[in-house]
């Protein structure tokens, strides 16, 4: 697909230089047209039987959307409310001992370290923390479990390489929220045994949709705690039901049909344009503006090829909104000094253009 | 307001005899449209701070009012996805041993068993069944838990007015899925510890909305077990963060602002024609339909001062059917000889004509 068809799926992008993925993604027209259209269904046919089936059908879609994204079955694949969702049903389904050590690395996300300050509090769990290029190294054996984001949320550092070779001694959580739709992401060959994202960021779904990966010979060490009516195989089988053998056990309860319909449609579009092509296509455009704000002065975080990137301002927030009040949005990242710019291939050298002409001020 | 007014506010009502709100309310057109605009502004005006803070505010004044319809503080109440995940956040919230008891009543919902069955396989807890209306004499020294329906969803019954005696020794857990919105609702008055409801039923709201009162000197028995970014004061603090002291910290992980925002146009519809009249009214029109079904030969299934009827039939699947393809929509139990109809405030007697009249065939 021609870049200027891709970005005229977005409408944001006529309005604004939006480089803010990393928090949601632009919203394509066809996705609000998709949902539309089913509201309008459910709001004139009712929502029993057909709109169940409506359901159902959107989230097996959506499930097989995430699973040819990850290269992975899609009976592996939990459908979450959020990258965070799926880090707590992992963090929740392990049998923990006080004693467990949990080893992250360093500057992790609040949407791990608040579930895992809730188990330090009630089980006893330690955690450890080690600079992210020596995790591997830290892991002693004591060691019950690893946990890092796949590419760091601050400046789009990646895990290391190195922790594919852990996956048969120790387990490894994945935090894939910058990872899923921003850069090819293999599970096998990350050799995780779980790799959760979100829905609403890169893959340019609503809020509230979100994956979870689970390695098939890491699913029997999680309990599913609390199984709603879609994690049991036969619901009306009461206090003798059975949640699901695959993934589905673990899928979020209640989710809408909207929602899985608006994320399935916004992933064909992207797909429609060839995630290969824009997997490239945002790398380089992204290693392209990290190369012009060095260039412009700035003092650029160091990063991996990923999609954000992210600069040091003493007056991070001051400049974010004297950059949205000129139309670009990017995000400050609270506790540090540094502004991100989210890169997507929806943008191109205009966007790129316009952030640092409004920066330059 | 008008009845015909009300009424037109729901298409469904147009084009079909719809008696199924116990699954699914009817959606107003005002609700669809104010979600339309919403993902409209989403899509051209991206979603970043502008975007968060109408989620925010959308979330909040949806707490209160739903707070507004328990008679409860908003503090005290947690927003859900559904009823099953606020049963399953007080079941995952409390503090479990072996042998612990739970009692409950015939005839419970697989929201509140499918959890259940997973602490009894987990944590040693033991179930115990007694007949509804023997509820409170068969709590004993063992029990540590009472957990049941407020009304029936087989046949609305209504729980024994008794149990508010309990709340000050054993605490109760009451399913609302078919109460609030449908009867009225003093959460104070019925004693309990924990109050669960669907926003997508008697609420009309969209799926994936619901709530959890919790009772305030019974807050202190729950722990967070599984904090996401809303449930914490201030999320940047990692693993020092701590959850809000009030019911927030049970909120659901990433609820979309669509859904918040159809969830508070929706009853603010039903508001609109005055809560009490609603309630009275739609009671007293699933009073008549049991007479009228009783008055034609069909044996009508015990039932309380509720919007449920339920009636035997030998061939329930087929005549649900055979309902449906003249375009009158109620459901079957699985597992039961019932069939339900859902009667609210914007049926009217022409709705029940219809039932009747088909079901004579």
């Amino acid at each position: 697909m021609d870049h200027e068809l891709l970005r005229a799926e977005f409408p944001v992008l006529a309005e604004l230089t939006y480089l803010n993925a990393g928090t949601c993604g632009p919203l394509p027209r066809a996705a609000g047209a998709a949902t539309t259209v089913l509201q309008h269904e459910a709001e004139t046919r009712g929502r029993a039987g057909e709109h169940y089936g409506a359901l159902v059908q959107a989230q097996e879609d959506r499930r097989a959307r995430y699973a040819g994204l990850l290269g992975a079955a899609p009976e592996d694949v939990a459908l979450t409310s959020s990258t965070t969702d799926g880090i707590v049903r992992v963090l929740q389904a392990l049998d923990w001992s006080a004693g467990d050590e949990v080893l992250i690395a360093e500057q992790e996300h609040p949407g791990l370290l608040g579930p895992l300050a809730a188990l330090v509090e009630q089980r006893g769990v330690v955690v450890r923390t080690a600079p992210l290029e020596h995790l591997v190294e830290a892991v002693d054996g004591t060691t019950r479990l690893v946990a890092c984001s796949h590419v760091r949320w601050t400046d789009g550092t990646l895990a290391p390489a190195a922790l594919a070779e852990l996956g048969g001694r120790v387990p490894v959580l994945l935090d894939g929220a910058q990872g899923a739709g921003a850069i090819p992401v293999d599970v096998t060959a990350l050799g995780c045994a779980y790799y959760a994202a979100s829905g609403q960021k890169w893959l340019c779904g609503p809020i509230g949709t979100g994956l979870l990966w689970i390695a098939p010979d890491r699913r029997a060490d999680l309990r599913v705690r609390a199984p709603g009516y879609g994690n049991l195989q036969v619901p009306a089988e009461g206090l003798s039901a059975h949640p699901w053998d695959d993934a589905r056990a673990f899928d979020a309860l209640s989710m809408s049909a909207e929602s899985s319909v608006g994320a399935v449609t916004a992933m064909d579009v992207l797909a429609g344009a060839g995630w290969d092509d824009l997997l490239e296509r945002a790398a380089t455009l992204a290693a392209g503006l990290a190369e012009r704000l060095t260039a412009s002065g700035r003092t650029v975080a160091p990063r991996g090829r990923t999609t954000l990137v992210s600069w040091h301002d003493d007056h991070a927030v001051a400049t974010r909104d004297r950059l949205a009040a000129a139309g670009v949005v990017v995000r400050d990242l609270p506790g540090t000094d540094l502004l991100r710019a989210s890169v997507g291939a929806w943008n191109d050298e205009r966007d790129l253009d316009r952030l640092l002409e409004v920066l330059a001020g």
